[in-house]
């Protein structure tokens, strides 16, 4: 509902013998619960056999006691999942049990990009798939390829495949984790207590279970955890660390940690930098809630401007069906968000937001200031103008959806009906992220896609279940670049 | 969980001919979430007929589009409840139909404290009561009342029972709605386009649907709503209001107007006068979020320490039923906020919260705060001390619980083993609400109940299902005092 | 499971202002669960405004309590489905809502043959269907019928589709009831009281009710139920009746009244016919439960062979979609039927079953009749050889699955390895029922099809989600017979 | 809603690691569903780990294949409830887990009569009884004994515990089996192929998964089944065999063996008996389906008189909560049961039925048949009269409400409005069963009981919940005998 790319994905694994792994792989799905509210699931091992529960909606809705108190074990994996590619269907919920050569449950958080090819071949040896996903591409290959050992089957997989992974796999009672070799999406490494090892999304879901964050997973490593400790089986040749800006400024919590940085102070410090980049005379600062708040905070803090509160929005996550009448369709984002009429009658206001993507609540957002009586309303968006689709696992609109693919800031102003609106500069976010430029994919802003994709290319949501994706695929496959 | 008290119910009621009223009760209900999340009812009248359809947990789980769409009618109410009398159960769930002389459907705020001896008489006569609520007692006598109208039905059975009540009520094709004398618990009148009119505990409840606030009921005030708009049929006498000062600390949302006050800006003022009554030399400004963080907000402004956020929350409400386990017992409050460690570490910390009632989760959080490092903790309440339970629909803990009942502020210093203490004072708390202070209920500050409670009662949740309850009731009814 | 044809549907309208016309509406359909299991639905008319609610499952999973008790008005239909046309999910579900010129809720047992270009003239006018039926078809043609009466409606929808309708419609608070001109499927009328009228697929639907059996509607025959009784609205021409034999043999209830014989009288007869026609020297006559005992009952009077209860049944009907491993999947008919071995130890037995379709689970009976020690197996079809599939509503299999279809006795002798089988001769047959011949539809026996099928028309289940069906429509049209 | 004596439970137990245990479990557990609809529940044993599931309904409600699915191990144990002691809530649903020196998951069939004083112990030992059952006492006892030996601790709780109890439990990776010293319940002894083993209340779970039966257990014998087969490890001091006859009579199902026979012939052999000994000169034999078949069938022959079906039965087992109006009240049994009028009308009828308890159906039968044009109507009852309550496990009425606790025969046949009642003689009952009369506990018929019970003992059937039961357990206690 709001304006937002959204993420594919949170994963989640741990060895924990003398713990309760399933319980413990609830409460860390449901601090990863902001990267997928569509679907969660949890496989667990005890001995060599895999039990895995997955069910539509919420963890705390998927979950029960009752379910819960039946998955005993010494390792579990688990995934939330907002659906990027396949339809929202029982079917495609995560983890996916796969049987070949060896059993697997795996969970991905990404976007494969090449694996018509590789489902052709699996229907052509028999194999039925339950799911219209790219994850069960995978985690069928991995399942049935002929090496000897599970690390050498994910090397062969993984080398295969191309696209966005970061992936929680369970076999032979072990924990496996494992990132494409560009590091796309993120996935870190905890600790608990003396005997326990953990992985996860994002270092957020280790606290909540008591566990120390250790370090992020390397580009391409391959990652195990057993009765030993915690082993870096492989790595995988990277030809450089690309990982997704946008964790940095909408999809991770502030309160984890990616590339050594919390992003709570790194959001703060787009929010300093864009006031200094473009500054404004204004009475009052206030955020889209709750994604904007910490650059807003940064903001007003590097502007001298006080921060306010100009929104109370509804704490209750409503994952509605329910139709919208005329009546409610109109009113569209007050459902969510209400102003706080005495913090923007008469004042001249800064609107800080974290991105901006189709524009379509932005510009209802500046209509209620007005109706308020703002005096002025200028926008500072933290990030940079989103001109160009992902390929990864995000869902972005089609390019011609992007309010800014096609408009300059002027033409956005004008569409958004503000006094001002301005974004903040690439160098001005990289500066904040305290990190190398080249450490990040920046191809939303920039279009340089680590893995070139072809300006015509326009992969949808359910490119798996559509017959013509399948040609879209030969020709994507041969002007990937290596 | 988290240590507050907690609210009774929500109540909404509309009559709007050429609107799907279902469905905007709906939306009003999803506003007023905050107020109860343990059941979910929505009431409509077609003709004459009433429809009913309650279940437990948030209105987005209770209500699907099939049942809305089965909704149909003129008028609707609804409520959501969290329970102070009666237990947790689907029989428990509102509104409530009752049959008598008269058919209605009967959601309540609040909390009666004499209706024992009703309930008997309504037993002698051979109704079977469905529930174990006061809610019910009061609708079967409004149902049964041998006055020729409902407007006089519902005067006969407002003056007998004692408490307080704020209710929306369907009769006979209308709406309803009607306040104690006192006024304890809040509603609000407000209109929609040109036809429609909606009363809401809450006017938060207006916008989310489109419509207007136009003022608050008055207390015992009895409204109702037809086709020629709303009218208000009968004022009984009303000693005083005494609206519950905590409507304005933490129940209400703070989008909400009561008593003509934004609660955003009293929150704020009483933050700004917490400042200047107790000032601390410190780094930086943090709350409890959410409900704490416009007082924190004022006492950043009035300070000139900076704010920031101290802690992430998780936005996903979790009424989970899921046992810890002994690990992340062990945890308690780290499951729901994670604190930012860059925001304490080395820093003299001020952290604002609302209210504190029991202690329990404020102790944690201190803690939390030493282990991130944090130099030195100041505590500042942005309400008086709790020192007395409530009687009039509020969960609140026994006397002996509450943390000020028995310990002046250096003991409760000592309690949380914080650096310092300090709360607002009753006289800077009515200075930030800018009402008179004799408009309110004070009694958990000051032990000064409208309605006199005797010092060595203690009603329980459940004293319907207590048959010692009773014998309480007789003692009760003796020194009430009009 | 069992090797049966399979109804469509059942349907069930009723007009009683003084009763609680949802309630008997479910215990109707609960007499007519045997027609349909996949799913069930209610609609009410209260005032001129429909509520409907549908679920998948037997009628007493989709329907609670409280949503029973939601449903209030003066007239309601029901419906129970099995699907033929269209797939298993709850869009299919019926009674349908379509709204037009006017708003009618429709529940239809039977199956449309002709419908595809009404789809697309539906499509081209923006209609947007919401179910993959033939039904929903039917029912958006008479909402949207120009005419000014929904009589006239009726009239002109129901000369224009060809195929089997029986028909239970609500519209302007009145309910109405009709039959395609062959009558192919049954709709009774019945009388509840005094004031209120009844129509239902069978008559065991009233006595549940306390209904009585007034008579059938005729073919072609358009009945109203409303305040002033049941009226016979029109008459469409009718070239002849032709109800479906196989209602006497099987899909209705022997309690049932059909072409005013009751059909237990009617299955008795066939097998003492059957004995006549095909005697056997036999020690023990027994049934396949329960639907073959009516007939096994009758064959054991006429030849003097005593009857026996050969096997029994499981009561608790399981629509389990939980899979059978290699394990029970080898067991087959053994989890519904358990034989008595001492009923057949040692014996000549007789085995009387109503019908035989695919052949598969008469041959796993007489294998288990003979490890139970059976002597002889001696099959008797109380039905004649099902040779032709069914076009008009009923789930029978392809042409070439039909165990006779392309074998003579001997070679089904020979399949099932009994020691003799014989079939009911079609007359035998015609004159059990005291019935004239030309009232039936006996295209399943000798592929006279009252509405000429050409024979190289397959018609699957899912036509209307499969591109190629809509040219077999053309093909189809061209060559239908009036 | 029959009037009929209600079963306790069902058990079920198997070992065969190389078969999916609880699937057959499931396919057990839907033969035995006659014996309880309340709740279903399996347990898994893999490894020495226990998970169990339990739920409302039966158990094609309680378990879908994604709950099955994760249940893996090399033994399972099942129960199906209809509740005797305890109300009907999912805490009471078993198998019930207890843990202690050991882990045991308990499924029991039938009732404890001496528990208070064992639950008095177990609480002041601080534990924390989930139920307010007496099989969740036994199952703690066992779990905590200080033997050493499961086998032992068996040994020990049995010898402790008084009345009917056949379990199943699940210890140590180990099936066990044990039935009390009198063997009041049944539980029978099969094989699985070559490999696995099995236990359940009747034999018909048997051959539903393709196991054969070999031979029932010993009353006071303790089965354990492991790798290496089956096993009696001991058998307790026995006074006698005292096997309720009413199994043989109704709550078993007729393809189940117990004591060697095989119950259809035996309840066929007691409508010949009957005939024999209470003959009448009539037209035709009908039975109150579908327990009453195999006896009329028997009186049939015996007699004569040609057997018809003279009632359809709904073959859709309505667990239905939904209320019945007046309308519906009024109508009774026949949503149950429709006659088949041409079977009847003019008729002399005998109408055969296993049992009468209250009588309240039976008249309501009487009424029907006589509404149905039949002349005469002569109810022939296949059991002697049922005077006495019973303690073992048995949902009889209060001694008050059985028919022929106060009256006798004539005295039934006015209050029936028969022309003729008869019961079966005890001694006939005994010699149709084939077994020795001291074989069996006839005091419901005789007032016998194997364990004497104080002629003024009322247990009613929620004692555990009622306080002044505990008082009764005591005087109980004092004149029990061994």
């Amino acid at each position: 509902m709001l304006d937002k790319l959204h993420e594919a994905c949170g994963v989640f694994g741990i060895y924990a013998p003398d713990e309760d792994v399933a319980r413990l792989t609830y409460f860390g799905l449901y601090a990863l619960q902001h990267r997928g509210q569509e679907s969660a699931g949890i496989a667990v091992s005890a001995g060599g056999d895999i039990s895995c529960y997955t069910d539509m909606g919420l963890v705390t809705r998927a979950f029960t006691e009752k379910i819960l108190s039946m998955m005993k074990g010494d390792a579990a994996i688990g995934h939330v999942r907002y659906s990027t590619t396949g339809s929202s269907v029982q079917a495609n919920a995560q983890p996916i049990i796969a049987e070949g050569k060896r059993t697997v449950a795996l969970g991905h958080n990404g976007n494969l990009v090449n694996v018509f090819r590789f489902r052709d071949e699996l229907e052509r040896d028999g194999v039925v798939l339950k799911s219209t996903t790219d994850s069960e591409i995978m985690a069928q290959m991995i399942a049935r390829d002929e090496a000897e050992t599970t690390e050498d089957a994910i090397i062969n997989v993984a080398s295969k495949v191309r696209g966005a992974f970061s992936v929680a796999m369970l076999c032979d009672g072990k924990v496996y984790g494992f990132r494409d070799p560009f590091g796309i999406r993120p996935l870190s490494i905890g600790r608990l207590n003396n005997s326990g090892w953990v992985i996860a999304s994002e270092s957020c879901a280790f606290r909540v279970i008591g566990a120390e964050f250790v370090r992020d997973a390397e580009p391409g490593e391959i990652i195990m955890l057993d009765g030993d400790g915690y082993h870096s089986v492989h790595q995988m040749e990277s030809p450089r660390c690309a990982t997704c800006v946008f964790e940095f400024i909408y999809f991770a919590r502030p309160d984890s940690y990616i590339l050594d940085q919390l992003l709570y102070q790194c959001r703060k410090r787009m929010g300093e930098t864009l006031a200094q980049e473009s500054p404004v005379d204004a009475d009052v600062v206030i955020s889209v809630p709750d994604s904007g708040t910490p650059a807003a905070i940064g903001f007003a803090r590097a502007s001298r401007i006080p921060y306010e509160e100009g929104f109370i929005k509804n704490r209750y996550v409503a994952r509605t069906f329910i139709q919208p009448d005329e009546h409610i369709r109109s009113l569209g984002i007050k459902i969510k968000l209400n102003p706080i009429m005495e913090t923007i009658e008469g004042k001249r206001v800064v609107l800080v937001d974290d991105s901006i993507v189709r524009g379509t609540t932005s510009s209802q957002i500046v209509r209620i200031l007005y109706e308020q009586g703002a005096k002025e309303v200028h926008i500072r968006v933290s990030s940079p103008p989103v001109k160009h689709p992902c390929f990864y696992g995000i869902d972005t609109a089609e390019r011609e959806e992007l309010l800014a693919s096609s408009r300059n800031v002027e033409k956005i102003r004008n569409f958004l009906q503000a006094d001002s609106v301005a974004y903040l500069s690439i160098e001005g976010m990289i500066r904040a992220t305290c990190v190398d430029r080249d450490k990040f994919c920046l191809a939303c802003f920039n279009g340089d896609y680590p893995i070139a994709i072809p300006q015509q290319l326009h992969l949808t949501k359910l490119t798996f279940e559509d017959p013509k994706a399948r040609q879209r695929d030969d020709v994507f496959a041969r002007i990937i670049k290596r």
